[in-house]
């Protein structure tokens, strides 16, 4: 079969009207389907539920120091959860701060905190006239959502394979003081899947910042999270933080994580490590913000995950329900478009996102299609800051939470809205 | 025995040296006793522990409305939970937002939202050269923390027995734009356990301000917190929110409360309520910083508590255990100081404290002998904004924590401390 492009106009014309009562087909079922979040299954949410039984109404709910975790206090988390969360942000326990059940909390207040207050005798980035932060994109939206809330220009760097394109970075962040950050999703990124290469990790440690107070916005939300229990068939990530004690750049990284998608969404853990003097300034603001978050859950976690062995077998546990998600999502991809030539997408090693780019113009169309045939995916352009993907071709599967049989559905679906979207597009010419 | 003021030099001398003798021996017993911080006991605790038996690893996990709650989502609680916590913010569920486990951080949040972005339409606080608050002394050392953090000039106001002296209020709100709020503990306030009247809750509401988005912070952490069972003796508050909608002014309030001294203090849930409008703008904020908190610990306590008789029936059994604590301590302070002339206290009818008053320029050595002693006291001058009481003279008591017999140690400590100091001050003059 040849190519889209290829094909003649009335080639087209009739294609068009085949995929049309397609279409009309699907649209006649009167699906609800959603691949619109980055959401666990209710069969993964369910490998936690031991979890819940472990603090209950006979526990000691005391930490190893005595200390009862029922009452006020301990600001940066128990020791226990420190090491615990020390885990998934690959750090010391002592340069980790435990927070409540969420990073985006974590990250939005940390950029509260810079344009309030400064950081580390910095002048607040709310007095300055402009701000800009550097997004690679495709991104996630909801970094984007914060920089763009609390005014900060924010400036599109392509992600390539390996991170974002250095070359790109090096040159803007050198010249432009104005420019004060970065967000990172280093290891299987939101949506593209692709890891940051130890070189990118370290260009970014190294890179001379026009800015001092130039700060790496690390969400390493899928530090665990590999689709294969083989170690081979792993991303690995080198640590920002030796990279940036190596590059003489320490204070330059937060990294963030959490137990969203390990335990509940709805109720994890989340945590933060940074350099010495970032935890001491953190814990001095956090300080007035509160008196010390659930330790209970902590607890929890603690005894639940355990520790690196016990996070990566309940990883694999996980695996072994989203993995064939995956391989669904990439199969019907491959059937249903591999030879139309109208779109490319990504086959990721970990992580919660398959991410697709069909023709320039079209993911709008093709996602406003499957809205009315009742199949919701993530907003084209969401994957943009500013939700503005100048070619309109970006859109972010979410394979995760639909049932198998529904996700089959689901696809059917896309599929049949990204050809359509493609020939209309294509004699639209 | 004649009050201190009324004795000749050589008797304080003699009375001095007493004194000196029997804090000798206090401090020979190598004390270390805490009656810092309004921090429940462990059999406070305990009477919550069946509350974790209620969300365990065979529960459906599912809200009324069938939300997993394990997973992401619900921005402003589960529906339940609104229920819930609109009993203790005295208001409608619409109206309820339900936070995290600290009232503190949402009121953190709440200033840092004024000062960056304003309210409904307002030029941000942080936009001006100089932003003042208004705060009722004795307070709560922990909200002016925040005001000072945020470079808010905090202005004294005596607090009376029945709230904030409101001519000199309603004075200066209608004269200074600059004044842009209150913090009110109204109901057994902290420290000194007095409930604003119906007349000062409607001054509040009604008075004229200067500034057209001055807000109230109603801090209502004790409102559920008496020490008798019976409603005779326990104080009414009128709702802040019905008197500020009576006065057209219904975007003036903002309610707190928290389960942390019902529940856990640790793992509590804590809410706010507020006007629609106001509710409206602060879900368009919160929806950049969070996705939902955690909705498994709002189900253990919808589950646990119940409803407004639940909570009244659980705080039945709280007063049974602190009640005796507020009468020893009330009693010693009687039989140890009164009549020596040399201090005041207050007998309230509710929540977590007892605020005295000793003689001018004392507090600061009262609390040192006492923890030279062994026996820590909430800082003298903590009651105030930027730690300074200008007459250096209250002292919070917190009865709580310590066990009865531990309570009575610490407070024959205190009360010599009282004593040797207030005798130094006479012979000093």
């Amino acid at each position: 079969m040849a190519a889209y492009a290829k094909r003649s106009h009335q080639e087209l014309e009739s294609l068009k009207k085949a995929l049309e009562e397609e279409y009309a087909a699907h649209k006649a079922k009167g699906l609800s389907l959603n691949m619109a979040r980055g959401k666990p299954g209710a069969d993964q949410l369910d490998l936690s539920m031991p979890m819940l039984d472990l603090v209950n109404g006979t526990s000691d709910c005391r930490s190893a120091d005595g200390t009862d975790l029922r009452n006020y206090g301990v600001l940066d988390g128990i020791a226990e959860c420190k090491k615990l969360m020390a885990v998934l942000l690959d750090d010391e326990p002592e340069n980790v701060i435990v927070f409540g059940n969420s990073s985006l909390t974590i990250m939005y207040d940390s950029i509260m905190r810079f344009m309030t207050f400064g950081t580390l005798g910095s002048t607040p980035w709310g007095k300055f006239e402009n701000v800009k932060f550097l997004c690679p994109v495709p991104g996630y939206d909801r970094h984007f959502a914060i920089t763009e809330r609390f005014g900060i220009e924010m400036i599109n760097v392509p992600l390539n394979d390996d991170g974002p394109d250095m070359d790109i970075v090096e040159k803007l962040v050198a010249n432009d003081a104005q420019i004060k950050g970065i967000w990172c999703v280093p290891k299987y990124a939101n949506p593209c899947g692709i890891t940051y290469s130890d070189e990118v990790v370290r260009r970014l440690a190294s890179m001379k910042c026009a800015a001092e107070d130039f700060r790496i916005m690390w969400d390493n939300a899928y530090c665990v999270h590999h689709l294969n229990a083989n170690v081979a068939e792993q991303d690995q990530l080198l640590d920002i933080a030796i990279a940036c004690r190596e590059a003489g750049t320490e204070d330059r990284y937060f990294k963030f994580a959490s137990t969203s998608k390990i335990t509940f969404p709805g109720a994890g853990v989340a945590a933060m490590a940074a350099s010495p003097a970032n935890v001491k300034e953190v814990k001095d603001h956090i300080t007035i913000q509160m008196i010390g978050h659930d330790k209970l859950n902590q607890l929890r976690h603690v005894l639940f995950l355990k520790d690196a062995k016990g996070i990566a077998e309940h990883m694999q546990k996980h695996a072994a329900i989203i993995a064939p998600k995956f391989e669904l999502v990439l199969k019907m991809l491959e059937e249903g478009l591999g030879d139309t030539g109208c779109a490319s997408w990504t086959k990721p090693r970990g992580g919660y996102f398959i991410s697709l780019n069909g023709p320039d113009g079209t993911a709008k169309r093709i996602v406003s299609l499957a809205k009315e045939a009742g199949v919701t995916m993530t907003g084209a352009g969401a994957t943009y800051p500013y939700k503005k993907d100048p070619n309109d071709a970006n859109i972010r599967i979410a394979p995760t939470l639909p049932p198998l049989a529904e996700l089959e559905q689901a696809m059917e679906v896309f599929v049949c809205c990204v050809k359509l979207a493609s020939v209309e597009a294509l004699l639209a010419k």
